[in-house]
């Protein structure tokens, strides 16, 4: 039996020690640096950098070879959230139970912090190291490929169009595919990246990697769909954030527009439609399977 | 006798064309689209872009090669004035004789146009196409490198730093050095990577590239220099911005450190140096040198 708690926690050791690596004397400013720490820090789930890391390892590849793109990915999800908390935005005060980072600091260093960690994330990914053999070719293009793939993910036609598409939203009634567009934009398009990135990377074959995106389609729904039950019957103090905010600010949502009962049955297919797209994979693959689980469990 | 106004113009048109097209289309919600266009086509100078070009031609390379990482450029220039226009940062209302980008549309808007410039800046440098003959290995090489070269300017170690530095220093005096030094974090820094990354594009060798960053070092900060001296004596008309601002945030700038006439003779000793860095190119140069004299005599 597959024990993901003990995964989890290997992983989520290697990616904030690695994480803590690329941070420290990332600045000339110590405001800076501090700002982009204690983002960093607050005890994300690092569901990104996790999907990324089993993605490889499902293919056959090795941690070390992605690593440096399991940290790009979570050093591009804590800048939006950054940005999001930003009373222009979304003017949340907390973030995971604790100050959002305007709050800790202020809202120039959290504009800059959210800045500079986007920036840094397309560091880490082409600061990679050139081995001098045959390989080197087809190195650098994978590596280009995967840095093209995520900018596609986190940009204005991925999760910022996702956010803007999002705030214009607000108030008003949605029919669910405009919902689910905005869904797959604002939280999917990167969580596919995440996987797909890892996929490449690892070495995967294109039969491979189209079953890992049909994976993470279907798990990125779920994820965003689960935020949304938990926004309706989470424990606030299990989230470390305030629940109802979405009927409070009559955001559509999945709950508001299928129900609740609905919503679950539907978050559990997307699950089953995720494992069924694993099934050319071998036990190589457990981790992607107990992750796509988790996702509709969690409590937080 | 080389004729700069005919040069900037033809070279702008095919910026600005290629920015048009780069920004088409370029997210799912019109209102981003419109903000990035906005502010993209505000009537920037295109120095950065401009001079990513010019330093290809310098080392015998062909601006085709490197109008993508041009326009790459000045989307990261244009990202940094709207972010640095926000109320929670400068506070300015104009840019360039026009409302600033959160005045014509608003803060969220503005943010989200700005981290969307940044991210599509990055997925502009990594969408290369790739010939399929043997100089492939090179050419995804140098582009990670090139890639790697501009965020390591624009980032926490970069303009973001230099940014965050400039805002800590309001009010305060600084020793001549430390203004040194947060002026090429927050300028010089991304006008050195647009001439290097022309350069490393444009085919040039180890010492060609060596020169034309001590070209680059210089009129970097007599860019500075000089805004900081249009600041006190420039025609706020034809500037399109207020004046005196410096001196009413009292900020530590050259003409407040060295005085008026001792800041435009540094001026011109950095030129000088410039221009005696060029001295190993022919007149595929002459660009550069032309654009060396204009930054100082520049009435905006």
């Amino acid at each position: 039996m597959f024990d993901l708690n003990a995964y989890l926690d290997s992983k989520r050791k290697r990616i904030n020690s690695a994480l803590n690596e690329i941070l420290q004397n990332s600045s000339d400013s110590e405001n800076l640096t501090a700002a982009m720490n204690y983002s960093i820090m607050a005890g994300g789930k690092r569901l990104r950098p996790v999907l990324c890391i089993a993605a490889a390892e499902s293919v056959g590849g090795d941690e070390k070879n992605v690593l440096r793109a399991a940290c790009a990915l979570e050093m591009i999800h804590t800048y939006s959230l950054i940005h999001d908390d930003l009373p222009a935005m979304d003017n949340d005060d907390l973030r995971r139970g604790k100050p959002a980072c305007h709050i800790k600091f202020d809202e120039a260093t959290a504009i800059l912090a959210g800045d500079a960690l986007l920036t840094l994330a397309f560091q880490i990914l082409s600061s990679i190291d050139f081995p001098t053999d045959s390989t080197d070719e087809k190195h650098a293009t994978k590596w280009i490929e995967v840095i093209n793939m995520i900018t596609r993910a986190a940009g204005p036609k991925g999760m910022i169009g996702g956010q803007m598409l999002d705030i214009a939203s607000e108030g008003k009634s949605l029919p669910i595919d405009k919902l689910k567009k905005i869904h797959y934009l604002k939280t999917g398009a990167l969580i596919e990246a995440s996987v797909c990135s890892g996929a490449i990377l690892g070495g995967g074959g294109s039969k491979e990697i189209e079953h890992l995106k049909i994976y993470a389609k279907n798990i990125g729904l779920a994820f965003q769909v689960t935020d949304d039950i938990l926004n309706v019957e989470g424990d606030p103090i299990v989230m470390g954030k305030a629940v109802g905010t979405d009927k409070q600010h009559k955001k559509a949502t999945y709950p508001s527009l299928l129900g609740i009962e609905k919503s679950k049955s539907f978050a559990k297919d997307l699950v089953n439609n995720a494992l069924q797209a694993l099934g050319i994979f071998d036990n190589k693959s457990d981790p992607l399977r107990a992750v796509a689980d988790y996702i509709i469990e969690r409590k937080k």
